[in-house]
């Protein structure tokens, strides 16, 4: 494995060019008349694992946008190691606040600056390129299959039943995925858990049509008005949530859990200042690390109502919207707190009003212990190519296919990700640094290195 | 006068088809790129003038949209009414909830339907109609001049500078306006007073860029809730408006004058049964009637912020939006109120956020005794064409220019308007009753009539 980083050297430009043909296809999930785009993405993944050097690729149908499935089978008896990515990418909107277009990769200050530069197609690609390196060179200690799917943006919605349908298919040791970040190149860390997730769309209604806020302003409620009492009601001014049992089945972590957690090099001002902010706000008793690691949280991620084009429209809306989620942590589920919500909403809402609330997706929180033999691979992996030893971390994101895999394939996942939060993933301006990018594609074949031996 | 039913039986046909095609005209006047249909929607005002027996018509341009100022002179000796419409019109978004396309008028069940049917294309064409009928028949008993803007819809931000610019071509004894509404047909009413505006656009900022919603979640505030506490901290449980000093200029209105205002044939069950509602909510201590023309009021018309497209994007937004506009009532102005609410919301938004308030714009709120000259003239008018004297009541909706020509000209404004509270103006499918377009152009040559008398 000691040649890798000679091969990327070599190839270095040729890397690039093909990562960004990958992001010029704008394979946005969300936009349901996206098809053309996504196939074409697809295939485009399916070609790139061919020249990589799988024996077979395939693009898969599912019930929504399509999989592809690639193989190298280099012998029967040795372990298998699945390669998860997504080639989907979450909406560029407001495309106004990028600097540059979003699905026209450039590179700044030796940064990749695209919609899914790093969530997820500078990461997958890490991982095709990585193989290249170790078929070409015959150093492949192990089979390979890769799974990259279409949905990850919008919750995974198919993935379950595929992975149903194809679990012999799929059958494998171990699945790696970078999907996730780390804290820095100088402190390199590894994700031990992944939030769980359970998004809603809430849509309330007062009167029956749209009024004239002259002519009825003052004798009926506003909806947008009545929207905004909810949704402030939902969080305590502790920054606790209050939907009634929201907190039931969060498993406290261990006060020894909590010391680890903290002692990583995490600089909370610098986390701060990068996003304008003096200092943060959020549940009473914990720090900045645990309240984006541990705890559950509640965001608003959307609301609409009324007019809201350009001048002024005195119009007193019927309707009020708003895109709800909330990051779960073990062993809370989507299903109890879609209830939990649901029941809550309408008990917030005034007589003579109603409310629909619409679990849109979601996904099952995840733990791997840093001390599994599949994250001991990661560890020694990551030890050699930054030559000091990777931390734990919480991520607060969520993938919810990792928690499908576990109970669907009963195989762990190994959360090997190299992205940075300054990286902008789902925002205006997203990118990945090239230095990350390569780090990358030198680690991994270490991981299999270790994995096998 | 007497003819005015047999002129209007044999020219209906005509009236209408001319009515529908200024409607076709789409001239919103909140778009900015509008200036093309502004300006060919004032040339068809001019020019429907013109026909109707005017000396002179106009198109003058002014700060923003033009204004058309037609007139006819039969003696300077003589009283000079001068008639106020506006040719511009609301938006017509959610274009999805009207049931025929709003720029193409179509009668169903005996009612136009368009955007612009009743406010205020159907009222203004109303008075050219009754204009043309009483030059043609000989019977124009003084001098009228007509003054038609197309920036009502957007608070008549050009007209105060116009009326000061041309006091002189202004010159007149009464104002006479119908774009107001009454309770029905068969209890016709007058509107003594209007309400007054303030129309604020809000940009609430926390952070400096739209982040992860997993990543960041749990750390820091999320804009979009914290738009909605301040929003839901504007108005208490009793339905009091909160900024600090909101009522202090609020003229309260004497008992014998609640009564007389709660003594029109208002069926309070049917007002909200047409609306989808049981019953309405508002301010504690008083009547629905009340809520909608004495008091004061605040309301959001738009509310926006992150993710509001197809799907879920879990996104923490950097910035939430609203409009907000509040019903003023003797002695509020907007200026007070703009001040006192600029420093609340300062007040109200939490450490490391900031929040723009910007005054969009407004009007005085404005009020005409039912026994003064002017008013006598338009109770005749409405007992002789209805059969039965017109109560008197207060309008919620709100005229800014009527208070500017009451200051810059002098002269007192008579709402006669001939809406319906059904009609839907600034709403979808907004329509006129042809029954309502008609008893309008039979009871304008009264006005005429009684008071030149």
């Amino acid at each position: 494995m000691e040649t890798v980083l000679t091969y990327i050297d070599k190839n270095r430009e040729r890397f690039l060019s093909e990562l960004f043909d990958f992001i010029r296809i704008p394979s946005v999930s969300a936009k349901t008349d996206n098809g053309e785009t996504m196939q074409k993405c697809a295939l485009f993944v399916r070609q790139a694992l061919l020249n990589a050097g799988a024996d077979t690729a395939q693009v898969l149908q599912t019930n929504g946008w399509p999989v592809v499935y690639a193989e190298k089978i280099i012998d029967p008896a040795k372990p298998t190691v699945l390669v998860y990515g997504h080639y989907d990418v979450q909406p560029a909107e407001p495309l106004e606040l990028w600097t540059t277009p979003p699905f026209e990769p450039e590179i700044r200050d030796g940064k990749i600056f695209a919609r899914g530069a790093d969530d997820d197609k500078g990461q997958l690609f890490m991982h095709v390129k990585a193989f290249e390196y170790m078929v070409s060179e015959g150093l492949l200690p192990c089979n390979v299959k890769f799974i990259v799917e279409g949905e990850e943006e919008i919750g995974s919605a198919s993935l379950e039943a595929f992975c149903k349908e194809n679990a012999a298919l799929l059958k494998a040791d171990v699945i790696l995925v970078s999907d996730t970040s780390m804290i820095s190149l100088a402190s390199p860390t590894l994700t031990t858990g992944l939030r769980g997730l359970a998004y809603f769309e809430v849509e309330l209604s007062g009167q029956n049509r749209d009024l004239h806020s002259g002519l009825f302003g003052g004798a009926v409620l506003n909806p947008c008005n009545v929207l905004c009492g909810v949704i402030d009601k939902l969080i305590d001014e502790n920054g606790r949530i209050t939907i009634p049992g929201f907190y039931d089945s969060v498993q406290e972590v261990s006060a020894e859990e909590r010391k680890q957690l903290n002692s990583v090099d995490f600089n909370e001002k610098a986390f701060f200042k990068g996003i304008g902010l003096e200092n943060g706000r959020g549940e009473t008793g914990y720090t900045t690390i645990e309240r984006i690691g541990i705890r559950p949280t509640l965001d608003v991620n959307g609301i609409w109502g009324g007019y809201t084009d350009e001048g002024a429209k005195t119009v007193l809306p019927a309707k009020a919207f708003a895109k709800i989620s909330t990051r779960l942590v073990p062993h809370q589920t989507p299903e109890q707190i879609s209830a939990k919500l649901k029941s809550y909403m309408q008990k917030l809402i005034p007589e003579g009003f109603s409310v629909k609330v619409e679990y849109l997706h979601g996904g099952t929180p995840y733990v791997l212990p840093f001390d599994s033999k599949e994250m001991e691979a990661a560890v020694m992996a990551m030890e050699k190519s930054f030559g000091k030893k990777p931390l734990p971390v919480r991520s607060g994101g969520s993938i919810p296919v990792i928690s499908v895999f576990e109970k669907v394939l009963g195989i762990k996942a190994v959360l090997m990700g190299f992205g940075l939060e300054s990286d902008a993933i789902h925002a205006p301006d997203e990118n990945y640094p090239l230095e990350n990018f390569f780090k990358g594609i030198e680690t991994i074949p270490w991981f299999y290195h270790f994995y096998v031996k």
